[in-house]
């Protein structure tokens, strides 16, 4: 158990009014915890939100020994804040840490540490339909020396941002480009973990997409470039002749949080789901003979993002017309009913910020 | 020809004294040039080292959009200062920041900006039998916002470390471990770059080097774990049967300045070098049938590193009795006699601070 001390800006904000759009307005807090070699993880607080300083030899800026994770606050009709499923946040940044060679956060402190920032700042959470305040918990290293060697003091850090509906217009299907050039990840790399570097890796390639008109990115594998991972920073989802199938994350596929939920709530209610490796060759075939009937992407950001439409080299496969199919609507309503408190939440998946 | 802004420190700070280590004392000054949509790259300046501020959300914090440099300034016996082959550094800074969509800066430009650090802290060049001034150029994502995309704002800094030898009691040869559970690159992500996240990516497996009792790990290819690629953060060359054998930089292996400089080199007199795929069979095979002659490592910090054994699985290769072979010194003796201004140096290769 944390003992978090907490420092109140005298300067509030004002609240933004109008749209929200995504990450760039934050809150009047953050919270911060240190941690060095001799101390361990200390002084857990949440003070007025500010600058960091760090000396220029900083590992962070050398190195990436960063990560993060990414998750939201949810306003209910009711008034309510709450958290979807913090915990697993948590178990992931763990694992996260342990691939960077940061020392682990445990899940508890973690969860405590995202429900004291979010406490302060409830004011900040928006009610109106589809938005959230996004939380960004995320670690960097900060000893300054050059040496290529695991740092030897860290800050925890957790930001959050008002952040509008994905959706203003209704959700939308993208267009996604089959990338078969760059590389997202490679087994025995950091495809699995949260670090920064992944991120960095896929831009370029994300920049190519929009040149050529599409949306997002399909990532294949690092070795054969011949299975399906991930969709730009989300995972993917095929419907197949009634099968629905998402790449195993063993190694170099995130484990989402809304991935793990959507298989959850797809077994229960009784599709078959297949996690194991998808060829491109067998979802292009499918579009084909007439058998791929969904297509979606699932993070925390948009939570289910249909896609309408897959460009693989020469051949582009249009996904049920370009709308939204049934299955990926309800996995989109049920999870945003149980985020919003509209829907009963299956046991352990809502924490209520007091 | 930028119009290099210089502000002086008031406060000069005192010297090291006594033996040198790395990277963790810094000169008085530093050079910084930001760079935004609207003025492209601008305000290049030297002003007194300092700490960098950035807003908690600034994108290097969370996608490693970061990316660095490593050269050196060498005192020669005369009191020169100069540099080694810095327009490569220039050349392999844009290829990154291309890779990473960070926006070019001209190799005049940056190896003017590194000139204008190092004639500022010349003093800081020091002055004893194998010691430099490290210089260590990166750039960093400073746009605060956490959408997924390349930043619209950076910071390209220079900043220099008076460095020790890299061998205090003589060329010490390292004993290597072949890694060939984790990965550091595979073909169409990061490891031709020089990027903050392939260092990230790569401190497990340093660490569990170190705990098995070696002091750097060799890389295999992401693909196969099969091909030789890099030592640490080195480049790796093995003489087998008189044959001098490096990996191709397509793709995965950085592409290093002292590694291109031995090829120059061992070409010049006359040694037969084989730039192409190496599989780490044929490495011990040759060890089997003792024309393992030399491996050695080369990269900027030790110039030239001889491996004295080679850790495969449940074979251990020892190299010409553990101790550094005739090529791995020559090349040695050249290149610091280069650095030093001991030796005549081919055209181009030595730039002189004024």
């Amino acid at each position: 158990m944390l003992k978090i001390k907490i420092e109140k800006t005298a300067h509030p904000k004002p609240k933004p009014t109008g749209p929200l759009g995504f990450g760039s307005v934050f809150t009047d807090h953050m919270f911060l915890m240190d941690y060095t070699a001799d101390k361990g993880w200390h002084d857990p607080r949440v003070v007025p939100y500010a600058p960091i300083v760090l000396d220029p030899a900083a590992l962070v800026f050398h190195y990436a020994q960063e990560c993060f994770e990414g998750m939201k606050a949810y306003r209910t009709a009711a008034g309510r804040v709450q958290l979807f499923r913090p915990d697993k946040n948590g178990e992931r940044l763990r694992s996260t840490h342990e691939r960077l060679c940061i020392p682990p956060i445990p899940v508890d402190d973690f969860v405590q540490a995202v429900k004291a920032l979010v406490a302060v700042d409830k004011d900040w959470v928006p009610a109106e339909e589809g938005t959230s305040l996004y939380i960004r918990p995320f670690t960097i290293a900060t000893e300054a020396q050059l040496g290529v060697k695991a740092s030897s003091a860290y800050q925890f850090c957790i930001i959050a941002s008002p952040s509008g509906s994905y959706y203003p217009t209704g959700i939308d299907p993208v267009r996604i480009y089959v990338e078969d050039e760059y590389v997202r990840a490679a087994p025995g790399g950091t495809g699995a973990v949260k670090c920064g570097g992944n991120y960095a890796a896929s831009l370029l390639s994300g920049e190519k997409a929009h040149r050529l008109g599409y949306g997002q990115v399909l990532w294949l594998d690092g070795v054969e470039r011949r299975y399906v991972e991930e969709v730009g920073s989300m995972n993917c989802f095929f419907k197949i002749g009634g099968v629905i199938r998402t790449a195993p994350t063993a190694g170099t596929v995130l484990p989402g949080i809304t991935r793990m939920s959507c298989i959850e709530l797809l077994e229960g209610w009784g599709y078959p789901v297949s996690v194991a490796p998808l060829p491109i060759e067998d979802v292009m075939r499918a579009d084909e003979d007439g058998t791929l009937e969904e297509v979606f992407g699932t993070g925390t950001a948009a939570v289910i993002s249909p896609v309408g439409e897959l460009k693989y080299r020469d051949r582009a496969a249009v996904i049920n017309g370009g709308r939204i199919g049934p299955v990926t609507q309800r996995l989109y309503d049920t999870l945003t009913g149980i985020q919003y408190g509209r829907l009963p939440a299956p046991q352990g998946w809502i924490t209520e910020v007091e």
